[in-house]
């Protein structure tokens, strides 16, 4: 029980830590070096104890009394996030959505650079969306393999969500990036993070009583 | 200073709604009538403690020693979130990212009806996408007006997101489902949620370590 709440509390403090890093890169973009607990609290609708909690989980950054560096807290953040680690994906679905994606997304601020789309579509395969080639689904085995490719991002109709999860797992992808909204059965085996476009809109709806 | 905490306890307890009422429908389709606080929290990964007291901010819906009617509960939280209050959306800018979400994306789920959509490009405008049919710009003020639309999901291009947000409020719409990734200046004044892409695809990474 104890291990399953630390796991808890560390997922949820996790989730907290892409916010932070967001607010640090804009106040880098407004030139501000140094920030105090209280200050970046103010900012960001918490508590400063709050944040000193959150960054105590990873061995805290800030030093009494002087606040945090901005650079620094920067830097940190994008170890503990991996964004330094240029991991590399593949999209599977080029569709509606998947188009969307590989033209829109700005993949390099999240540290993950896209090196494959693919596709059973004839009419999209060759054709290159947002900087990326789509390929023939059947090339993306060799391809996962060869290039030892980290996560994909799955875009495919709900119907064959599960089955293409299992062969990626097979095919060495080490994590999942699901917009399907389907369970895709490998959960326990690999990270699956779920885009929840509902939750939102629900949080949207209660916002506005 | 106190307001502001508890403000932001209330919307981190907010944003596990949706979470609870995501569950709560599973158990009621696997045909579970009553759950006690520690199953459903063994089933979330949180803690019986933690759902008890995100409960009891709305009132607390358990009976000790009984634990939760499903039934009741589902309706509890459909009531808090507003899934019951059908409100209207117009969605705005039928680009790649809007075909795909007016296609795939389950509004009603999320107790909201698209009752149009928006676009400047002709190849699109009269076209029925996801059931509702495309509708040039110029229209669109005296439709959301005459409707009383309530929400815009705008996936415009981030160009004209703040110009277009500071229309829709001046129409009437009293929330927004923001995609664009931009700010749009009108966060003070109505309900802006974000759809954070980014921010899962670092959970992800994280989670990849």
């Amino acid at each position: 029980m104890e291990e399953r709440v630390m796991k808890d509390v560390s997922m949820t403090v996790v989730r907290r830590m892409p916010r932070y890093y967001h607010q640090i890169c804009q106040l880098q973009k407004e030139g501000i070096q140094r920030i105090s607990s209280s200050a970046l609290a103010d900012r960001m609708g918490l508590t400063a104890s709050q944040i000193r909690q959150d960054f105590n989980c990873f061995g805290g950054f800030g030093q009494q009394g002087y606040g945090y560096q901005v650079e620094s807290l920067r830097r940190e953040l994008e170890r503990i996030l991996c964004l330094d680690q240029g991991r590399s994906a593949v999209l599977v679905g080029v569709g509606h959505l998947g188009s969307a994606i590989l033209r829109n997304f700005e993949f390099s601020a999240g540290g993950v650079q896209v090196v494959g789309a693919f596709d059973p579509d004839v009419t999209v395969i060759d054709r290159k969306i947002g900087g990326v080639t789509v390929q023939s689904l059947d090339k993306m085995e060799e391809f996962i393999r060869r290039n030892k490719v980290d996560i994909a991002v799955l875009t495919v109709p709900v119907s064959v969500a599960a089955e293409t999860a299992a062969k990626l797992e097979s095919w060495g992808i080490r994590g999942i990036w699901n917009f399907t909204g389907a369970a895709l059965g490998v959960e326990d085996r690999l990270p699956v993070e779920e885009v929840e476009f509902s939750q939102s809109l629900m949080v949207l709806n209660y916002r506005m009583k």
